[in-house]
């Protein structure tokens, strides 16, 4: 038994999407939540930016004692995942490993189809992670640097995002991959216009999942919480009212408690 | 006389667009620019936060020994302006007073409307700056968060931009404006779009080149270069080559010269 908090970072809001997942699996775990509202997006960034700025989220989270950090941020785990493991002393899981799992296991026709920001594709990670688990699979990865702002500006499926959503996935579309991972912890409040636009045939990974599901197993059944209930703590670099306001739709239910604003460049 | 370069400071790419101004008004003056790429966009951003980076900019333009500073960025300029001009010693100006000058010249009807960033519109910069000229005409503000990421994404004049400027503009053409403020140094590459939809009535206002005008005034003629011709280095937060491959669309010229990273965080 462990109660410790687990810690969770993402550039803003996207990572919320995995906190409703870890929360709905493991709802004994307390999180404590950093957004780094004030530096966001990553997925337009360099890699050296991603990474400095990925250590002093993490050192944020290790002033709250937690037992794993969670990089709930497709292009912080694309990016930063391995040198922030070789930085810290503390389990450090993120989005991609799991994906690939997932999406190794639901191709048919073994041809899978990767979303991702700008930054993320261009470290190919997925791609990688699947080659590492079966190198017969062909990827087809494809960067989407519109959607986070479409999302972050309420545009789910409006007549904007079908016609960006038919821009960036024409080719892909026509690839013809049967699997698809949705590569940013945003991207799932695009998931209707993005399947809608796919058709039937093509099966849909959210990240967030996947990831929510191996934290469990990497934790171990002595490292996981006894209580309850958990509780979620928000931090953010920016604009905690915003937060407060916004975040409820990446939850899928209203923020509760407060979220403090602390001065990330500090860390 | 006065040799001494003026610095420039933006989000990111948008403020090279008043470099183009400026330069082809003051030719001879040497330019310093820094483009905060580590941390943009400002415009969905906090006051205290636009503020903080705002001061941080200028640090670092005054270790550069510059003249002036020049904040060629909407939303800095509407949300920091004063704040700065009281923090530091040195001509500071933005993109908001020349701009509503030119607005008040401009309209026949009395009716003006303002497109900017969510930060500025929530500011009222504009609004008040032309209230402060002449109260009796009436002021249209509207925020279009979604243009800044299709301007960096090269979307200018798409089909999906100009949904968004329908989106965005529908209610403020309806109001029977007859000139209009592009209130952020990132819209005059969407003007095609925008003056399309508003037709041939509406005047529109380039804070930039508005800018460029006033700054000769400002320095007054003993603080203007006396050379055969001045040159411009680029320092930015983030992504130097990105910078140098992007940002000759928004100088309508090559980058000529190398742009350097520097740590903004440090200053």
């Amino acid at each position: 038994m462990n109660n410790k908090s687990i810690g969770v970072f993402d550039s803003g809001l996207g990572g919320l999407t995995a906190v409703k997942s870890i929360s709905a699996l493991l709802p004994k775990e307390n999180i404590v939540y950093f957004g780094d509202t004030g530096r966001l997006p990553y997925g337009t960034k360099t890699e050296d930016t991603i990474k400095q700025y990925s250590a002093s989220d993490i050192r944020f989270l290790l002033s709250h004692d937690v037992k794993m950090v969670v990089i709930a941020c497709g292009t912080a785990s694309s990016v930063a995942l391995s040198d922030m493991r070789k930085m810290f002393d503390v389990p450090i899981v993120g989005v991609v490993e799991a994906a690939c799992e997932a999406a190794v296991k639901a191709t048919v026709n073994g041809k899978v189809g990767v979303l991702g920001t700008t930054a993320t594709v261009k470290s190919s990670s997925y791609l990688r992670g699947i080659s590492d688990i079966d190198n017969g699979i062909q990827v087809f990865q494809r960067a989407c640097p519109l959607f986070v702002p479409l999302v972050e500006n309420g545009h789910f499926n409006t007549e904007v995002t079908k016609l960006v959503v038919y821009e960036y996935l024409e080719e892909i579309k026509g690839q013809g991959v049967d699997t698809l991972i949705l590569g940013c912890t945003h991207y799932p409040l695009l998931e209707k216009a993005i399947s809608e636009y796919m058709g039937d045939g093509v099966t849909i990974i959210n990240v967030c999942k996947e990831l929510a599901k191996s934290i469990g197993t990497i934790l171990g059944e002595d490292n996981l919480a006894d209580r309850e209930y958990g509780v979620c703590e928000y931090y953010v670099s920016d604009n905690a009212e915003g937060f407060a306001e916004l975040g409820g739709v990446f939850l899928e239910r209203k923020i509760d408690g407060q979220v403090k604003k602390i001065d990330i460049e500090k860390y």
